[in-house]
């Protein structure tokens, strides 16, 4: 571990109000310090670290221009934000981020004053901005009062159609607004579509339209002379302003390209449209992903998502991995199939890493489309995909899942198209936190009528599911499986197609049935193992299926034992709701019997480690024994029930 | 009623290949004919009439110039489909629009192979599009063969964000894709936003740019001397290509403005795109909604949405109404609670009619924003809005609630920001079908933390939701309420506050208890009193709240009563899915108790009139007799159980 590097200015902010006592050259200084500090910090507890190394100079210009938090600073998706905490008196607790009862790795409203709308999802910030604005204008009270609306969102985020949504809408309403462009040509993976290729030209340095035109809404924001930075603000614009006509279609004024990484264009800029605008203003910046760090700025990701690493070298400390990551058994069971059916394809939203796509697309560069951050696209084109006779995979996170919710129903389900759902990330996903957790996703698909939803028990389990989807071809399929490693069961050489809507029985016992849906089913197993030295042997199944229920196996549990406990990843509304509805109507309670149903208690879970939010959730082996020791009314002492 | 209108050459049109057999005068006769033919029958069926009638023309061109079923012709939103519907073989069928085992009101896979994509809901069309297109170039087997895919996007569909993420995906892909923009300044409220006041510029005759630039994409279309539109189409470029530059940012080639109603623009037009495009094109289309019929022509809505008419006159035959609608008691009570507290607002996503905020915006003009369809941004604006100190009603359908699902989950929730979320059109709505039913938000709301989610079960209950909805200030709320009128129940002069999380008896009884959550209500007390002359006096009770649930009622009814049967309009997963967690976690089913859930069933409810899809559902007064017979184990003849 290197020395905590010296930091003489950075030690005077305490907030960001000393930012604004400091010269331009102070200001230079303290953002050196600020970047230094912001390496030491990750390299001991891993996290985001291109983002934020992209946005010091930015982070620090923005506080020392801007009235924090009179101001409304709101940082899109929020992993850039760790020098912007830094600065705004959570140094002190910066190696505490991502941990239990740490710092979050986002923003966060609970968190500071100074972090006005948390985030960790894509592309919300400019919508956030608008409100504040609007509230504003409105005369809202607010503590402190409401001064401006700065929305910081990065080229990536701006392919979500949200952002454009936002954009459109702002353009109309003529609110003074600031969207500051950080265009680091790198969201997560390399930029993709059209806006990309189109922010590209605009510092591409081949005018493509007459400067003139272009010109006319930065000139606007020009002041008579006004400060020490208006000269400076007009040379740039000079000659750096030979674009934007699509920003200004949408009624911004349009200031940029700038250099992101130069506070004396920064400042000067920052402080002219604060002085002068009366309307919604795009601050069009070029920053470098990972800029200042050798490590960050040669990798591939840029720093993206890093453990913790040796400052000097840039190394990480990754625990080695005993099993297979559940995306990675997905991505080579999904390229199993595609080599024996042309017809495959796959569908990400700007996730190719992390969905495992981009082994996918490695092997099969035709057939594996990144869309970028659109999840709405991304279903229905996988729909119109599956209309046409492909047979799509859609890879998408649980939680972003969410963002495509409507084209699920209305492109997908109702017009059962036979469109392939993986479902990475479900459940609690650990540092992310509860912005993360894929809680929702079974509640949210399995009440549609002619879905199919699996969830895996294990990596083996995954892989028999992918040959399951890709044999389902009469309407949809769903799969979810969490973050993280498998448990290191033995792998199939190949995924053998399941059938529809049967379970499992892992284990015949008595008294009490523990019903599992998805990859809680180890926990189950090592409660029924704690059990068995009591005396109890619980009958185990694996339900697979959350929809069709697999009846028989539900009604076959719940005739012959005392008790039926359903375990699952997931919120009320899901599979254990499933069952109750099935027992319900079948007349099962009507002479009684022990139901529990175990799923996500109803709270959002802050970061912990996955094994700690389990504990909260009440979701671990011990949970479970003790569950069955409550049912069964067997005397426990000091245990949870 | 009038006389069928005379039509001899649309009597040839049994498909659309007799429009490419027919020359371009019967061309222009045969769409005289079809919009004579659009207004008869919707006369007869009411339905939607503008939206057809202004693309009477480009109906038939498409067809004549393009090779449908095997060119993918998709209409965004789809409610402009009738002239569609009647030149691809459904003329015979078109009196029974929207009617029970009639024809949809809107496009649908299973209803024909000119329908290749369905839609009900807006701005799908050009991802869909896209995915014909890739499944066409990966060499997808379909029946028939794939040929072009082309979308028809109004201008109003053009501010959903998913339509942004399709361009920007389309326009990196390069696929030959078309898709026609019918701009008729007017989606279903006056359009809103930025992109709108753009599209305007566009054919406003004051070119913005020069021409040379923008026509480059255009002219590159261009055939060599061709066939006899060549000429023609050279022509109209050189007269009208003045704009476009945002589109060919994005990767499209853009032509136009064109005049929509004038077949000798459209049809060498067509034809000269679909000769030379080699990628994604954008043919910008002006035509003007209701066009050809004068009542349509002058109504502000533009003949929008209609009931059955004269069609001399234009003089709709509504049913008189008894009661007002639950969206009009929505709007006059929110009305009441803005007079008395200056921080409500409300926001619209292009729904101003028909969740009634046109009238709370005519009372609060500054308070009230449509946004346009773009409900993703329309919750987060909410959520700015209220962190910013306002009190933001987001009043979206339930249907259209779930385009912005991630939103209500990840920036109001997660941050449990006072977002009050009016949510009309909860359950079956009629003639609409399954694409706009409300099936599926209890659940979907019911399970994230914090959440306070209520149901209406008449129109007084309505009014005093708003004024809870407005004075809890703790977190986000929604309350749900039906399409159509109101029970006719005395309405109270003003709302006042619920107890949050309190139900209340309607009727003491015994044996079984009824527990209502919503408007589902009147049907059980139907229910109750077709029992009591059989001897049973139900107990009655209104949930109010699906969350928090009144555990003490909830509990209370178990304990005093044999069976208890829960109702709602939803699907599983929502109230009676929480009602079961609470009783299994309490240990009410251990010793016995006769539990159902009456939900609504596992399958997509084609239209029908509301009642006959209460039916189907098995919601109505003696379907819950019936259940109540069958729980007790009353004899019954020839009755569902």
């Amino acid at each position: 571990m290197s020395q905590s590097p010296a930091t003489p200015l950075l030690d005077r902010v305490s907030d960001p109000s000393a930012l604004r006592r400091m010269s331009d050259a102070e200001l230079r200084q303290v953002a050196g310090e600020l970047r230094a500090e912001t390496i030491d910090a990750v390299s001991q507890t891993g996290g985001h670290l291109g983002a934020g190394l992209g946005v010091v100079e930015l982070t620090v210009a923005l506080h020392a221009v801007f009235d924090t938090p009179r101001d409304r600073l709101i940082w899109d998706v929020s992993h850039q934000c760790y020098p912007h905490k830094i600065v705004t008196g959570r140094r002190d607790r910066m190696r505490t981020l991502r941990q239990k009862d740490g710092l979050s790795g986002f923003t966060k409203r609970s968190e500071s004053p100074f972090d006005p709308f948390g985030a960790a999802h894509s592309s919300t910030s400019i919508s956030a901005a608008l409100g504040f604005a609007v509230a504003r204008d409105l005369g809202a009270p607010a503590d402190p009062p409401l001064g401006d609306a700065i929305a910081v969102i990065g080229d990536g985020a701006m392919s979500a159609g949200m952002a454009y949504e936002a954009m459109n809408n702002a353009g109309h309403l003529k609110k003074r607004l600031f969207v500051v462009l950080n265009d680091n040509e790198m969201s997560i993976a390399p930029p993709t579509g059209a806006m990309s290729a189109y922010l590209s030209r605009l510092y591409a340095g081949a005018p493509f339209q007459e400067f003139k035109a272009a010109a006319k809404g930065a000139v606007s924001l020009l002041p008579e002379p006004f400060q020490e930075g208006a000269r400076r603000a007009k040379e740039l614009f000079k000659s750096v302003t030979v674009g934007g006509t699509m920003f200004e279609e949408l009624g911004f004024s349009y200031v940029g390209p700038i250099d992101g990484h130069d506070l004396d264009q920064l400042l000067p800029v920052l402080r002219t449209v604060k002085a002068r605008a009366d309307g919604p203003v795009l601050i069009h910046v070029i920053t470098k992903k990972g800029k200042g760090y050798a490590p960050a700025e040669t990798a591939a990701d840029k720093g993206h998502g890093v453990a913790r690493f040796d400052v000097v070298t840039g190394v990480q400390k990754k625990a080695p991995s005993n099993a297979p990551s559940y995306t990675k058994v997905f991505a080579e069971s999904l390229i199993q199939e595609a080599e024996r059916d042309p017809l495959i394809t796959a569908v990400t939203a700007a996730m190719p890493d992390g969905t495992g796509l981009d082994l996918v697309g490695k092997r099969f560069p035709g057939r594996v489309f990144d869309v970028g951050i659109a999840e709405q696209h991304a279903v229905t084109f996988a729909a119109g995909q599956a209309a046409g006779g492909l047979k799509p995979f859609c890879a998408i996170y649980s939680t972003f899942l969410q963002r495509g919710y409507d084209q699920v129903v209305h492109d997908v389900a109702i017009q059962r198209l036979p469109v392939r759902f993986a479902i990475d990330r479900a459940g609690l996903v650990g540092a992310d936190g509860a912005t993360h957790a894929g809680a929702f996703d079974v509640a949210f698909m399995a009440n549609l009528p002619g879905m199919v939803v699996m969830a895996a028990a294990d990596e083996a389990e995954l892989r028999h599911m992918v040959a399951t989807a890709a044999a389902h071809d009469d309407g949809p399929i769903a799969f979810r499986y969490p973050r993280g490693e498998g448990t290191g069961v033995d792998m199939p050489e190949r995924g053998i197609p399941l059938e529809i809507g049967k379970g499992r029985i892992i284990q015949e016992g008595k008294r009490v049935a523990l019903l599992s849906f998805g990859a809680r089913l180890s926990e189950v197993v090592a409660a029924s193992e704690a059990l068995s030295a009591k005396g109890i042997t619980p009958t185990i199944a694996d339900a697979r299926f959350a929809k069709p229920l697999d009846r028989d196996l539900c009604l076959r549990l719940a005739a012959e034992h005392e008790a039926v406990i359903t375990i699952e990843e997931g919120a009320v509304g899901g599979f254990g709701s499933h069952v109750a509805q099935l027992y319900a109507e079948e007349g099962v309670f009507d002479h009684g019997l022990k139901f529990r149903s175990m799923v996500l208690p109803d709270i959002f879970i802050d970061q912990a480690s996955p094994r700690d939010m389990w504990s909260v959730a009440a979701l671990n082996a011990e949970d479970i024994e003790a569950k069955v020791l409550s049912v069964l009314d067997v005397a426990q002492i000091g245990k949870r029930a």
